[in-house]
Protein backbone atom coordinates (compact mmCIF):
# COMPACT_ATOMS: atom_id res chain seq x y z
CA UNK A 1 0.00 0.00 0.00
CA UNK A 2 1.09 3.31 -1.05
CA UNK A 3 0.03 6.67 -0.52
CA UNK A 4 -1.94 8.55 -2.59
CA UNK A 5 -0.70 11.87 -2.82
CA UNK A 6 2.49 13.31 -3.81
CA UNK A 7 5.75 13.68 -1.30
CA UNK A 8 8.57 14.73 -2.20
CA UNK A 9 11.21 12.37 -1.80
CA UNK A 10 13.72 14.03 0.53
CA UNK A 11 12.47 13.87 3.83
CA UNK A 12 13.63 15.39 6.65
CA UNK A 13 13.68 19.16 6.87
CA UNK A 14 12.03 19.50 3.20
CA UNK A 15 9.30 17.34 3.91
CA UNK A 16 5.97 20.05 3.83
CA UNK A 17 4.73 17.53 6.26
CA UNK A 18 7.52 17.99 8.94
CA UNK A 19 7.97 21.39 7.98
CA UNK A 20 3.90 22.07 9.17
CA UNK A 21 4.60 19.63 12.33
CA UNK A 22 7.67 21.93 13.39
CA UNK A 23 4.94 25.00 13.81
CA UNK A 24 1.43 23.58 14.45
CA UNK A 25 2.45 19.63 15.48
CA UNK A 26 1.88 19.53 19.26
CA UNK A 27 -1.48 19.02 20.54
CA UNK A 28 -1.64 22.27 22.38
CA UNK A 29 -1.03 24.11 19.74
CA UNK A 30 -3.54 23.23 17.56
CA UNK A 31 -6.12 23.13 20.22
CA UNK A 32 -5.39 26.88 20.41
CA UNK A 33 -5.81 27.52 16.75
CA UNK A 34 -9.58 25.36 17.58
CA UNK A 35 -10.13 28.02 19.76
CA UNK A 36 -9.73 30.94 17.18
CA UNK A 37 -11.57 28.88 15.04
CA UNK A 38 -14.50 28.35 16.94
CA UNK A 39 -14.51 31.70 19.37
CA UNK A 40 -12.90 34.39 17.17
CA UNK A 41 -10.40 36.49 19.01
CA UNK A 42 -9.27 35.24 22.45
CA UNK A 43 -7.59 36.73 25.55
CA UNK A 44 -5.22 34.62 27.56
CA UNK A 45 -7.27 33.69 30.22
CA UNK A 46 -9.71 32.75 27.45
CA UNK A 47 -7.23 30.09 26.50
CA UNK A 48 -7.03 29.05 30.60
CA UNK A 49 -10.17 28.04 30.56
CA UNK A 50 -11.31 26.02 27.39
CA UNK A 51 -7.75 24.33 27.55
CA UNK A 52 -8.23 22.44 30.89
CA UNK A 53 -4.99 21.16 32.23
CA UNK A 54 -2.17 23.21 30.35
CA UNK A 55 0.01 25.11 32.74
CA UNK A 56 0.11 28.91 32.02
CA UNK A 57 3.63 28.98 31.51
CA UNK A 58 3.46 26.17 28.44
CA UNK A 59 0.20 28.19 27.32
CA UNK A 60 2.49 31.57 27.07
CA UNK A 61 5.23 29.95 25.47
CA UNK A 62 2.72 28.19 22.45
CA UNK A 63 1.07 31.57 22.41
CA UNK A 64 4.67 32.73 21.82
CA UNK A 65 5.36 30.25 19.42
CA UNK A 66 2.61 30.69 17.13
CA UNK A 67 2.92 34.49 16.91
CA UNK A 68 6.59 34.21 15.69
CA UNK A 69 5.09 31.83 13.49
CA UNK A 70 2.58 34.13 12.09
CA UNK A 71 -0.29 31.98 12.81
CA UNK A 72 -1.48 34.22 15.18
CA UNK A 73 -1.20 37.59 16.13
CA UNK A 74 -1.79 40.41 19.27
CA UNK A 75 -4.05 43.52 19.15
CA UNK A 76 -5.18 45.52 21.99
CA UNK A 77 -8.90 45.36 21.92
CA UNK A 78 -9.10 48.42 25.05
CA UNK A 79 -6.86 50.68 26.31
CA UNK A 80 -7.65 51.57 29.73
CA UNK A 81 -7.01 49.19 30.98
CA UNK A 82 -4.74 47.71 28.26
CA UNK A 83 -5.92 44.26 27.39
CA UNK A 84 -5.16 42.43 24.61
CA UNK A 85 -6.60 39.51 22.52
CA UNK A 86 -4.92 37.10 19.76
CA UNK A 87 -6.70 36.46 16.67
CA UNK A 88 -5.54 34.20 13.67
CA UNK A 89 -3.56 35.38 10.94
CA UNK A 90 -4.41 34.42 7.27
CA UNK A 91 -1.50 31.93 7.41
CA UNK A 92 -3.38 30.69 10.66
CA UNK A 93 -6.36 30.52 8.76
CA UNK A 94 -5.45 28.87 6.35
CA UNK A 95 -5.06 25.92 8.70
CA UNK A 96 -9.06 25.18 8.47
CA UNK A 97 -8.69 22.05 6.17
CA UNK A 98 -6.16 20.51 8.96
CA UNK A 99 -9.05 20.82 11.59
CA UNK A 100 -11.54 19.82 9.16
CA UNK A 101 -9.89 16.55 8.62
CA UNK A 102 -8.88 15.96 12.06
CA UNK A 103 -12.42 16.84 13.39
CA UNK A 104 -14.05 14.10 10.51
CA UNK A 105 -11.60 11.82 11.97
CA UNK A 106 -11.70 12.00 15.74
CA UNK A 107 -15.89 11.68 14.75
CA UNK A 108 -15.22 8.79 12.98
CA UNK A 109 -12.29 7.03 15.02
CA UNK A 110 -12.08 9.49 18.62
CA UNK A 111 -14.38 6.29 20.06
CA UNK B 1 -14.75 35.50 11.79
CA UNK B 2 -15.83 32.17 12.72
CA UNK B 3 -14.88 28.69 11.58
CA UNK B 4 -17.30 27.68 8.88
CA UNK B 5 -17.44 23.63 9.95
CA UNK B 6 -19.34 22.03 12.37
CA UNK B 7 -17.93 21.49 15.86
CA UNK B 8 -19.73 20.48 19.20
CA UNK B 9 -20.36 22.91 21.25
CA UNK B 10 -18.47 21.18 24.24
CA UNK B 11 -15.12 20.95 24.04
CA UNK B 12 -12.85 19.36 26.29
CA UNK B 13 -13.08 15.33 26.15
CA UNK B 14 -16.08 15.65 23.57
CA UNK B 15 -14.45 17.81 20.85
CA UNK B 16 -13.21 14.99 18.03
CA UNK B 17 -10.48 17.24 17.19
CA UNK B 18 -9.28 16.73 20.91
CA UNK B 19 -9.95 13.37 20.32
CA UNK B 20 -7.86 13.27 17.72
CA UNK B 21 -5.05 14.87 18.71
CA UNK B 22 -5.01 12.87 21.56
CA UNK B 23 -3.92 9.82 19.61
CA UNK B 24 -2.20 11.23 16.69
CA UNK B 25 -1.27 14.86 18.55
CA UNK B 26 2.59 14.65 18.74
CA UNK B 27 4.67 15.45 16.13
CA UNK B 28 6.63 12.06 16.24
CA UNK B 29 3.35 10.50 15.96
CA UNK B 30 2.19 11.86 12.57
CA UNK B 31 5.80 11.37 11.15
CA UNK B 32 5.85 7.65 11.73
CA UNK B 33 2.30 7.87 10.07
CA UNK B 34 3.50 9.88 7.47
CA UNK B 35 6.23 6.89 6.72
CA UNK B 36 3.72 4.28 6.53
CA UNK B 37 1.94 5.84 4.29
CA UNK B 38 5.11 7.27 2.32
CA UNK B 39 7.02 3.43 2.23
CA UNK B 40 4.83 0.89 3.38
CA UNK B 41 5.29 -1.15 5.83
CA UNK B 42 8.02 -0.79 8.21
CA UNK B 43 10.69 -1.69 10.80
CA UNK B 44 11.73 -0.25 13.70
CA UNK B 45 15.29 0.77 12.43
CA UNK B 46 13.68 1.95 9.24
CA UNK B 47 12.08 4.10 11.71
CA UNK B 48 15.22 5.50 13.42
CA UNK B 49 16.49 5.98 9.92
CA UNK B 50 14.11 8.45 8.58
CA UNK B 51 12.91 9.98 11.98
CA UNK B 52 16.57 11.74 12.23
CA UNK B 53 16.64 12.37 16.15
CA UNK B 54 14.37 10.56 17.74
CA UNK B 55 15.45 8.56 20.96
CA UNK B 56 15.06 4.83 20.62
CA UNK B 57 12.57 4.51 23.74
CA UNK B 58 10.46 7.50 22.23
CA UNK B 59 10.12 5.50 18.96
CA UNK B 60 9.28 2.34 21.31
CA UNK B 61 6.81 4.80 23.25
CA UNK B 62 5.27 6.05 20.11
CA UNK B 63 5.09 3.19 18.01
CA UNK B 64 3.37 1.11 20.67
CA UNK B 65 0.79 3.84 21.63
CA UNK B 66 -0.22 3.91 18.36
CA UNK B 67 -0.65 -0.06 18.30
CA UNK B 68 -2.71 0.64 21.49
CA UNK B 69 -4.79 3.03 19.58
CA UNK B 70 -5.13 0.50 16.46
CA UNK B 71 -3.84 2.68 13.99
CA UNK B 72 -0.81 1.11 13.11
CA UNK B 73 0.04 -3.04 13.64
CA UNK B 74 2.73 -5.45 13.71
CA UNK B 75 2.97 -8.57 11.39
CA UNK B 76 6.05 -10.96 11.89
CA UNK B 77 7.61 -10.88 7.77
CA UNK B 78 10.31 -13.92 8.47
CA UNK B 79 10.70 -16.50 11.03
CA UNK B 80 13.99 -17.08 10.99
CA UNK B 81 15.00 -15.14 12.29
CA UNK B 82 11.92 -13.15 13.44
CA UNK B 83 11.53 -9.98 11.87
CA UNK B 84 8.46 -7.43 12.53
CA UNK B 85 7.51 -4.68 10.60
CA UNK B 86 4.59 -2.02 11.01
CA UNK B 87 1.56 -1.21 8.73
CA UNK B 88 -1.16 1.20 8.58
CA UNK B 89 -4.76 -0.46 9.82
CA UNK B 90 -7.78 0.92 7.92
CA UNK B 91 -8.14 3.19 10.96
CA UNK B 92 -4.44 4.51 10.31
CA UNK B 93 -5.07 4.53 6.59
CA UNK B 94 -8.05 7.15 7.06
CA UNK B 95 -5.85 9.80 8.00
CA UNK B 96 -4.81 10.12 4.70
CA UNK B 97 -6.47 13.51 4.14
CA UNK B 98 -4.92 14.91 7.30
CA UNK B 99 -1.52 14.23 6.38
CA UNK B 100 -2.36 15.61 2.82
CA UNK B 101 -3.91 18.70 4.33
CA UNK B 102 -0.39 19.22 6.59
CA UNK B 103 1.72 18.71 3.53
CA UNK B 104 -0.20 21.35 1.45
CA UNK B 105 -0.13 24.20 3.97
CA UNK B 106 3.35 23.39 4.48
CA UNK B 107 3.85 23.85 0.79
CA UNK B 108 2.53 27.14 1.20
CA UNK B 109 3.51 28.15 4.62
CA UNK B 110 6.27 25.84 5.89
CA UNK B 111 9.20 28.70 4.43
Amino acid sequence: MRYLFLMPKSFGSHCPVAKTLDIVGERWTLLIVRDLFFYGPRRFKDFEESLAGIAPNTLSARIKGLEEKDVIAKRLYTDHPPRAEYYLTDKGRALEPVLKTLLEWGKRYGG
